[in-house]
């Protein structure tokens, strides 16, 4: 059974005891609503940590005014239950209210890759995603941490930020899990219409045509970007926040593919925003 | 002997053998060219830890274009005598290269306490602080950390640090040491002239002044203001930075002194910028 810790102090004493132990600890950051993306998360956690801690935190300091954190969804009774078919240790699900003091003033800014792409649409997202990700580091202590490629951009700005800081902790990239249709798997597909669900197939189905276009030799970035663009303008219901190709480790704008490069989308279907991507060159 | 570490990497599979063998560690960050007030911090340490660890690093980050970085005093060879006299476990001695990626973008910003004084002449200083003090509590992991009350600022912007992202780790505010005629210990003391020497006693004097006047009933401040004013504007060498004084933990403004106050005092004496304070009403 899952133990389910809802105080900072209490979660960081309980994990001290196993560290004394000499027993390693994982640590699987998430905001609940728990998918198969997580689940692979957790697993890969399971395999390498004799400890393994989801935290499920809906971390308002990465909410812009206008975003999604008063609807965002939860079921932390369906979430509990998956992670004990897991054999997860700690379900660590603070309140806000415990996790930030009201005159909370301290931030952690990533200054370069956290500029492009989810940073330009969405300003203060990385800064909330990055003072919340080290402070769960600091109260779990963890000796690996895991976070999914389908939030490429928050896996890349977090290994920086860990290697800047100097964090004793080694960070785990996984891959993205897909629907067997393609859509990559979300907490947000929940607010998709059938009709919605069937439209942000676009997202995949561009980021392959991509991947094909540059496997059959496209180097260019601007004529990839146009193939790509094309293939979410078609649908009213698609909107492009971006649609990208960057360098894969710096994040940097490329004109031409010649080491790894990420494909990164960000697509409102409907009033949803969906972020996929896909890296190429690899 | 005390054992030198240049490698950051190093110190931190050091100490990690320590706290294994449960041993509890103590961190004393310094700018080196040590006095007497470092060396009550790290007689601090040696009294409540295992194993004591002084850090010496002249960090880039806190100093901003036209500061005394390259003139900083330096003198690690009596640095580390007096570090062994002190049966020091560990200087950790980093250089720059060492510690800041070429491509580092990672910065600690507090955004209340680190605005007014210090914070407010000194533009960037207290993020440079901030990151390098998380980046030194990463790498040693101290169980407990120690400051002076010269640096009173620092010292609250530290502990409100540690509080916002809840690093595993006890701030520790010792006692600011003086000269018998007064004079604050600082690295800085070193750049005064006799003549200097002698006008920079004015900073002592004018706080003692002012904790005299607020012991005969002065609670107004306005009135303790013009006071420690007054007493820092006759001498031609002194030239007033800033002088307030300011609620001691908050550092908010105040009109009328009722629960413990700072008056904090930056004042150039010739080119060199010295700080005092004093704590009233405590």
């Amino acid at each position: 059974m899952v133990t389910i810790v809802r105080e900072a102090r209490e979660m960081s004493s309980l994990l001290t005891q196993r560290r004394r132990r000499g027993q390693t600890i994982g640590l699987v950051p998430t905001m609940g609503y728990l998918h198969e993306g997580h689940l692979s998360l957790v697993r890969s956690s399971r395999m390498e940590n004799d400890v393994s801690v989801v935290s499920l935190f809906v971390n308002p300091l990465q909410f812009g005014p206008g975003e999604d954190l008063s609807r965002y969804p939860r079921n932390e009774a369906r979430d509990r239950e998956l992670l004990d078919g897991e054999g997860v240790d700690f379900l660590f699900a603070p309140a806000a209210e415990t996790l930030y003091a009201p005159d909370h003033s301290t931030f952690v800014d990533e200054a370069a890759l956290s500029l492009p792409l989810c940073g330009a649409s969405r300003p203060g997202h990385f800064r909330g995603v990055c003072t919340v990700v080290l402070k769960l580091f600091n109260i779990v202590g963890p000796d690996r941490a895991y976070f999914g490629m389908k939030d490429y951009q928050q896996l890349q700005v977090i290994r920086r930020m860990v290697r800047d800081l100097s964090v004793p902790v080694t960070i785990r990239g996984c891959p993205l899990v897909r629907e067997p249709d393609g859509l990559a798997l979300s907490s947000r597909n929940t607010y998709l219409s059938p009709q919605e669900r069937t439209s942000a197939l676009a997202l995949s189905s561009a980021l392959e045509a991509t991947a094909r276009a540059y496997a059959d030799g496209e180097r260019s970035v601007p004529a990839l970007l146009e193939g790509l663009r094309g293939r979410l303008t078609r649908d009213p219901l698609l909107q492009i926040d971006y649609a990208e190709i960057r360098d894969a480790e710096s994040l940097e704008a490329l004109d031409v593919v010649e080491a790894p490069a990420v494909v990164a989308l960000a697509v409102r279907v409907g009033k949803t925003r969906l972020i996929d991507n896909a890296v190429i060159g690899g």
